[in-house]
């Protein structure tokens, strides 16, 4: 069998990374969002307002997913989103945000595909850097993806 | 005289917060950049061109500053701009970037006006929290903000 990257080309194609669409409500996008923090239950439209929203950025603000080739389900997803700048010669800085993998699916590389994607398509937007904030127990996972701890993230919560 | 916060009204109307504009070119807004990080010089045209294309944003992209009202030069300032998320019921996040006080400024709390004001606008917006990134040593004037540290951040540069 041919290999890709230690992973099969028939695992690849199962686990391919995408674009988040729309009928991706129903195949659990929401359930998975669920696992990483609180999220109650999201109504088709609301899905869907936000969803046109999120597409009027165009490639400024794109969310990804690998959908379960097998199951149907979605199993992991990311977000990265392209901040303009003026400093650094009106430079733009790729924000990666809800990587999610799904419990079940841990293991596999799913995560490295997607922090992959996403961090492409921000080098790709012309972007310098990428950047995400993650608890210390992550960390050692996205060194492993080629990212340094640098600051530390401060919240204000309003709710 | 008459006290608000601590500061007289007649600093508070020299020291006013607000939104940037175009003619802020013209008063040192670039050069105050550079005293945060590499910022090589900017052309009027393309300061215009992403003055434009982050007014385009709207109140989803601010950049806020403060014009002495004396020297007519910019000597503070500060953005936000708005994530809509899925999680939390399509929930919205204010991210605030690119702070920076004038180094002959310091110590007149203007850094806690742009916080302030830049906190209120994510607010307004009906986010439900506003995040930073900032280095170790800065995160006590957060935390007199109103800011906890939460998460570590993670970069990886393309150049």
């Amino acid at each position: 069998m041919f290999m890709q990257n230690g992973s099969s080309l028939a695992e690849n194609k199962r686990f391919e990374v995408r674009s988040l669409e729309i009928s991706d409500y129903r195949k659990g996008f929401i359930q998975l969002l669920q696992q990483l923090t609180v999220c109650d239950s999201v109504s088709d439209e609301q899905f869907r307002e936000r969803f046109e929203e999120l597409k009027a950025s165009g490639d400024d603000h794109v969310i990804c997913v690998i959908e379960d080739g097998q199951s149907g389900k979605i199993i992991a997803t990311g977000s990265v989103f392209v901040e303009k700048k003026f400093l650094r010669n009106c430079g733009k800085v790729g924000h990666i945000e809800d990587v999610v993998i799904d419990s079940n699916a841990r293991g596999m590389q799913l995560g490295k595909k997607i922090v992959g994607f996403l961090t492409d398509h921000a080098h790709s937007r012309g972007c310098y850097k990428v950047i995400l904030d993650c608890s210390v127990e992550n960390r050692p996972f996205y060194e492993k993806c080629g990212f340094k701890q640098k600051e530390v993230q401060m919240v204000k919560y309003f709710i």
